[in-house]
């Protein structure tokens, strides 16, 4: 059900209305006509006959009109009844502001399950419970008690009530730019933050997405939603409660999962979410993206009026990865002949005093740098809006033409501009003029920094989009009619692990580049299947009942004559038969021994938020230790496997070392497609491993293949 | 020669003064006389009679009394002369302004060593040159041209102007803290970072030295001063030129070498500096530790008004590894009684609305929380000082009761506050009362939870500075005539690499447990010195000549049999005179088959900035490709070598990572020691390699190692 009648109802009940001024039924109502909402205020309270000179209602049967949705203030346990009210009357949405559900816990998780049920009954969407509320600023439907939010065109949402406050606090007190929506997640009960997402992407207001997020009810649907919306605007997300401190603290005031586990940032970034990590950079961020287009070649210029401020722009944006190219020789003989002798011209640009005795200097150098073809951005830092108060009252004269001068620029080129000034906090009219042509300004050198930075990462996302995964699957699409069996078979058994040779059949199936292996069920057989793979080989026992074959004395590996070959298979069984006597044995599998090559290990299993995602790294101890390993959220595409790859720390080793042997990245890449269409292919395969799969100069081989299937992915 | 007279100058001759007001050499003594300098002010110009109602000079030389310091605002190419004039009058310093010098190339690098000669033959400080400028506030000797500097306990270091003006900007808008002396270094051509780090030392005013860093003259003195100076009162640093943009920047506006090596950031937090990564963390960090205690225990407590805050600032400083441990029983059962039921009392404490009636709760719980024998210090985050703004305007004074509350609170308990508020920007007299009693406010809660964070940073160093080396040589307190003649005969041989028979005898000499080798001349003596040693054995060329052994044939390993070892001599001998016929072949080195191990390398080098340096991290193309290397300033504690080996990533595999043996962890360090104690003992040596090291269960072996020496370490 469209979220329209919510976030944009015409029409509000306040249900548990209240005369007592610390009541947030009253506070509520006085807020809705302080700040003149648009639409319908409808108190209900059976004991009230007006509030606030409206008239009340003793119930929501009462009301005359149609409501579109209700402000519910009253006690957790009171909700399923007042929801059956609502529903009788028609209404479409609801924002629950009691705590008392899955934050506390089991009886809260009962009564939260209660309300949900009660509620799709009833054809009721909620926005809670456990929140602060939400607020339409294009109607004044603000149900949140805070006054005097500045409009604007971000929509936030936030599970953290005094993140919200922070987040419009600062817009207020440091910008132009305000908020189209604010919603407070709370529990997530009903609307999921993907909904949320898709009813601000179609929302022609909204420009940018801001979020705080702890923990996510539906992660996979979130990301699938996310990447259909950062195509068309940017969405800024900050994850609290990364630490086991944090988790504690986040788990004590949401509902929600106490933190999000690690591959939930690679994910939100594959998805082009901007993810930002520190709080002071947030809003600033958003502010930016939503004003300014994004920079397309990853390429900027520092433009400064002293070397420190210059200096560390270039440390920090280089940590970004953004690159800080010199400037060609056209614009740099261009600054010459701007600036005195002493000026830095290449990039950074330090103006060297150029700009002490007139500052539209600025706009000259600005005009020069964006003019060069090789520039996506400019980033001005130091003192620009302080020369009128640092040197003589007339200068700000002169920074004001300057910023008119740069805000035309920005309309004209679509280059963008940020700036940092260290006079930010004295609010001097050119750094508001600035802001008036949509150029954020920001005291801190780090955010400025940052946000040029952002710019320039939604840029390299939107550039590549195309070649990324939108995380829809395509069930089934690719399923075997033998592989089917295969599961069925297990199943029908009660076994939860495939055989090694029933996984390798499988694997087979889809071409995977399986050791080729043969099942003997006799010595004979296993002779024969020695000669025919080429000795060496080795033997390893197959049982349902045997999980640890090594333990169990059953894998022998090296083995070259009949002799051996007949004595090892005897002995496997025999040590099978005396580890666990009434094990069901198959038989032994015979492969050849493994060329030597570079182990590397592959598995997915399920995330809780995210449903299944693939794991990647080499093998061995070393590896283990740095936890060396990159995962992803399934499916990938061509260029998420890539990717992956190159994010492990020993990428390098890959590409032939130091005069060493460059190992075959394709058919790694490949594996790694093969596994994402396996899991789409059967949804019921809960985790796989592929331990170890050795890597060649050509080619690679899986030599041990362990599949665990359950219940059916749904996702 | 003491820098009294210079940064606490009486008297200051102005050379370059002038009537027009655009000048440096007019605005100098403007700014003096506005400010009030408590000394006399001399204007020098041999055009003038007077300026700004002060008698004018023509010459040093014509002023009556004795002069101080002089403040030069001429010319790159007048100062030599005009120094000669200063010594002539007796004058102690000079603050010379002009840029022009080692900047600017090797012309101004030839013009500044003049510069500096002059000044040492007057007995003449200099301060820059191309410097801002310097400040004494405590006596108002104002030479940067920057008014209503605000005064306090910090002194203030920077090769930034701009950077400074930041510094001094931010004390004056958010703080109640200000600066004891600014020095804007330049390009430290005399008096150097540690020199002024000596001074601010022993200054009473000084509670802590505040520093912006592009590069340095003289690194190991720097980091011999601040030892001593952390011990006394807390250093911040910020270092910028990191990246190669930074470099570039860094290098076009300071004379100092562009930029610091990687082994700048450890060393300066093994002397005990707070080292900053962002700029706007560098400000606040120094304020905090000049106005409070440090943390003793690395525990803190976070008071929140609101989830997301809390669980944000539980992210930060878990990642900076301040703990944040659940509080005691007694002080959870006093916050219950204080806070309502949906509260949390654990850590991070969450108010759930309890303060929203009365702020006062606020400090009520402070008390409590701050009497945990367990906790170390508080940082209070989220609207503390926004009550009265927010919900009602008598709440201010609630919340200035509980400003005044936590000001005693920390009089009484020497335990640190920190508070975040999110309504700092709105200036409440609640938060500057904070600020009164020395408790720092800040509008973000990034910086916030830095500034609590750098208390427990300080407060760790205090508590082990005792095991911590101090940077200071105890030159050849450890040598042996016999190694003095091994490093002799090379040199007077002409060689600058010793062979490695002479750099293993070396290292014997010291205790270095190098594999048991032995140099043979002829087939027959490596046969017998094979049987000695036991076989297999391998063969080595020993020559002055060949650098790479295998390469020119002279490697030869596992040798068993007598023939094998003779056939291998010969071929070896072979080689060599076909590889190079010249050779000067010293002989054969025959050595043992090292045991299996893990392999290590150790090394020591000459940085630019900082002397002999020492690097350790495991061997082979994996590691290489991480950069597994941990370094340190020479000489190392045991405390410090104990740390190099920890700080490795493969650190746990030492350990006895699942299962594996353990590894002799105490002799990998007593060869670093070992190592540093060589250097000590040979300053000739410039470059040592021991690699491989092959460490085991029990002890470790030295396979190969290479001595380069040379001119002798100063430092």
């Amino acid at each position: 059900m469209s979220l329209e009648k919510v976030l944009n109802a015409e029409s509000v009940a306040v249900i548990g209305a209240s005369k007592v001024e610390t009541k947030r039924g009253f506070q509520a109502i006085r807020t809705l006509l302080d700040e003149k909402f648009e639409g319908k205020i409808y108190p209900v309270n059976p004991k009230e006959k007006s509030i606030l000179g409206l008239k009340c209602y003793k119930s929501v049967a009462e009301i005359e009109d149609p409501v579109d949705m209700a402000l519910i203030t009253t006690p957790a346990k009171t909700i399923p009844g007042v929801l059956k009210d609502c529903g009788k009357k028609g209404i479409s949405g609801a924002v629950i502001i009691a705590g008392g559900f899955r934050e506390i816990g089991k009886q809260g998780v009962e009564l939260e399950n209660e309300m949900v049920r009660t509620a799709a009954e009833c054809g009721i969407r909620i926005i809670g419970p456990n929140t602060s509320g939400m607020m339409n600023l294009k109607s004044n439907l603000n149900l949140v008690g805070l006054r005097d939010a500045p409009k604007g065109n971000i929509a936030l949402l936030s599970q953290s009530g005094n993140m919200a406050l922070t987040l419009i606090t600062e817009a207020k007190l440091k910008s132009l730019q305000g908020y189209s929506y604010y919603v407070g997640v709370g529990n997530e009960a009903d609307i999921k933050f993907h909904e949320y997402l898709e009813f601000f992407r179609d929302d022609p207001e909204t420009k940018a997405i801001l979020m705080y997020v702890e923990g996510m009810r539906d992660g996979r649907k979130f990301l699938q939603e996310a990447y259909k919306t950062t195509l068309i605007k940017p969405v800024v997300l900050l994850k609290g409660g990364r630490s086991a401190a944090g988790k504690r603290s986040a788990g004590s005031h949401t509902g929600a999962l106490a933190g999000i586990s690690e591959v939930a940032r690679t994910a939100f970034k594959r998805a082009g979410i901007i993810v930002i990590e520190s709080s002071d950079e947030l809003f600033p961020a958003a502010e930016t993206l939503s004003s300014l287009p994004p920079i397309k070649n990853n390429h900027i210029a520092i433009l400064a009026d002293g070397g420190g401020h210059a200096t560390i722009a270039a440390d920090l944006l280089s940590d970004m990865g953004v690159k800080i190219p010199e400037l060609d020789e056209t614009t740099q003989k261009k600054l010459k002949k701007l600036l005195p002798e002493a000026a830095s011209v290449r990039n950074p640009v330090d103006v060297a005093g150029g700009t002490d005795s007139d500052p539209t200097v600025f706009a000259e150098c600005a005009e020069a740098i964006l003019k060069d073809p090789n520039i996506g951005g400019l980033l001005l830092v130091g003192l620009f809006g302080g020369y009128g108060i640092r040197f003589a009252k007339s200068l700000a004269l002169n920074e004001e033409d300057a910023a008119h001068r740069m805000g035309k620029m920005l309309k004209k080129r679509h280059k963008p501009i940020v700036v940092h000034s260290l006079y930010d906090s004295e609010k001097p009219h050119s750094l508001q003029l600035l802001r008036y042509y949509n150029i954020p300004v920001f005291g801190s050198l780090d955010v400025a920094c940052k946000c040029i930075g952002v710019l320039a990462e939604y840029g390299n996302f939107l550039k590549s989009y195309h070649a990324k995964a939108n995380f829809v699957y395509h069930w089934r699409e690719k399923t075997e009619t033998e592989g089917v069996n295969i599961i069925e078979k297990a199943k029908t058994e009660g076994r939860r692990a495939l055989l090694e040779t029933e996984a390798k059949s499988l694997l087979r199936l889809h071409d995977f580049p399986v050791l080729d292996d043969t099942l003997a069920v006799t010595a004979d057989e296993a002779v024969r299947a020695a000669k025919r793979i080429g000795e060496p080989v080795a033997l390893k026992i197959v049982s349902p009942d045997i999980l640890h074959k090594s333990e169990a004395g059953g894998v022998k590996i090296r083995l070259s004559s009949e002799e051996d070959i007949r004595g090892a298979f005897d002995e496997i069984i025999e040590n099978v038969k005396r580890y666990k006597p009434e094990s069901d044995i198959k038989g032994v599998l015979v492969s050849p021994m493994a060329k030597k090559g570079l182990e590397f290990i592959v598995g997915t299993k399920i995330d809780d938020q995210f449903g299944p995602i693939i794991l990647f790294g080499l093998g061995g101890v070393l590896v283990e230790i740095l936890r060396d390993v990159s995962t992803r959220v399934l499916p990938i595409s061509e260029r998420s496997a890539r990717k992956m790859i190159e994010d492990i720390k020993f990428y390098p080793l890959l590409n032939g070392y130091r005069g060493r042997p460059a190992y075959d990245k394709k058919a790694l890449k490949n594996l790694l497609l093969l596994c994402s269409d396996l899991i789409e292919s059967y949804p019921e395969i809960n985790e796989m491993d592929l331990n170890p799969v050795i890597l060649h100069e050509e080619g690679l081989e899986i030599v041990d293949a362990r599949i665990i299937i359950g219940e059916e992915i749904k996702f």
